[in-house]
């Protein structure tokens, strides 16, 4: 295909990044740009982000074969729609694969977050090493995406790997998506902010108190306290660690992976969660299918899923040639 | 591999079943026999089994290239040993592999039960229509499988799917397996009996109770009044069917499957039970991943296990040619 370079862009809620690779995936340029708030705005972002991207390099716009958006949200693929965003609650059958195509006079393609992200750290990160694994990314709410026999598994319907739809309370409280006791209720970022706010009542020494007055809650505020050694900041990292495990013995005692592997933003505070996350899914998942199971962070995690967004682009591109 | 025939049993709590196929998988012979209590009466009736296949069609023995044994419980198919069997509890590390090929002097594989009738109805079902669909066995305990891609999904450590120990509540009952609220404890046709018991005290007029008199308490006996009408019988199986949806609405979301396919002795009462699912995973699951999932049952319930395990015995010979 001569010279051939593709782009990825990674919304989500705080940032949008956007990487250069060329074929093999190597990054030639990154970049990351605050998301605001209107779906106008953000499609002016996306667009001066693209630009940025082929001009600082001084390369070429005909290099740039083609360009893949990772998403949040339920997207429709095929129309390049985005159905309904968590993050960006203006955007409701926004129809972004036209827009940007029309502005940027490049091919895009248009791709569920998680499995950008998904595709992103089986080309270029820790999920390389391994036949059969299973991501889970810990966000705002919990996406999923898993490698089978090193492809990637997409479902009847394109979609799959809702990790974060998966119910470990039938009884549980009602999830947006309709059912019950949803894993994404108890072990996103969300559930974290939502335990410690509902935890400030009782742990009136609580360090986050202070901090609250000035910042708003964030997962990160909880993690830096608890890193200070804040008990309920400890507290609810526990809870929420001790939930993803129970979600992922599940996942266990399904796939029998060679490895789990964590991105997202609450992935970052691995070193409170993952002891705990190995000790639940020990005490729960069968044995002879959990024992040589690896736990995996996504190391690049500004950039592996604009990597993956990218590498669908380029998957997709040579589908059309 | 010249004239080339292959045997499968198939070894459950009530009926052992045996069947002799060629290559292609055509069934030449079949039989079903009692399953006894000891260990070594069971050696005995496999054994007998075997070579009634063989010698009631006039077959020579060096036709049969491999023996396929599908056990329900924990196995080690590599060391061909049966852990721990729930239906056979004098079955305690038990050599069956070296045991039967030193009887019979016929190569012999082992493999799971629920793994042997996913590749039955893969091969010879239900199954040969879809290219990635999940099954659950519904007995005793529940089992389960997944073709991926028109191929059996194993996991790391050759075990895998096991839905009936996915938690549906996180803080249910204690499982024999450690963990709590599996599906298996709400969903099997052991739940079906517990259920019925406990309900038995509230529904004084239950026709079930004059049965149980002079029969033991079944799911068969169970589903035979659910179909007359009797108002516990029906009560415990919109329960139990309920938690099955809640199950598989969790697998709908994790693998958006071209097909649901529900396998298993209490499988027979998809009459009642189907219906109830259907809702309950259409109330639950994701929209975009529930849609298009069809619903099968295993239609040779007798003989699809069995041919699958001699399947897996063909495979297993041949990789050893």
């Amino acid at each position: 295909m001569g010279i051939a370079m593709f782009i990825g862009i990674d919304i989500g809620g705080t940032n949008i990044k956007g990487v250069l690779v060329d074929k093999d995936g190597n990054i030639i340029n990154f970049k990351k740009v605050l998301t605001s708030g209107s779906s106008k705005e953000i499609e002016d972002e996306i667009c001066q982000l693209i630009e940025y991207l082929i001009t600082s390099r001084s390369i070429s716009k005909n290099s740039i074969k083609a360009i893949g958006i990772g998403a949040p949200g339920s997207i429709d693929r095929k129309k390049g729609i985005i159905i309904t965003s968590p993050n960006i609650k203006s955007w409701k059958r926004y129809p972004i694969v036209k827009r940007i195509e029309e502005r940027i006079g490049i091919r895009v393609f248009l791709e569920n977050d998680a499995t950008s992200a998904v595709v992103g750290e089986w080309w270029k990160g820790n999920g390389m090493n391994f036949r059969s694994w299973i991501m889970l990314t810990l966000g705002t709410g919990i996406g999923g995406g898993a490698i089978i026999d090193n492809k990637l598994y997409t479902g009847q319907s394109g979609s799959s790997m809702e990790f974060g739809h998966t119910s470990i309370d039938y009884k549980g409280r009602r999830c947006s998506c309709g059912n019950r006791g949803c894993l994404e209720i108890y072990a996103s970022a969300t559930a974290l902010v939502r335990f410690t706010k509902s935890g400030l009542r009782d742990y009136v020494k609580s360090s986050i108190h202070s901090r609250i007055n000035r910042e708003e809650l964030t997962a990160k505020l909880i993690y830096e306290e608890a890193l200070k050694g804040d008990d309920l900041a400890r507290i609810v990292f526990n809870k929420v660690s001790t939930f993803l495990g129970i979600g992922i013995a599940n996942l266990v005692n399904i796939f029998n992976p060679a490895a789990v592997i964590l991105g997202g933003g609450l992935s970052r505070a691995y070193k409170v969660m993952l002891p705990v996350v190995k000790g639940v899914v020990s005490d729960r998942a069968l044995n002879g299918l959990k024992e040589d199971v690896k736990y995996l962070i996504v190391k690049e995690e500004e950039k592996i899923p604009a990597q993956g967004a990218a590498k669908l682009a380029m998957d997709g591109y040579s589908k059309l040639e």
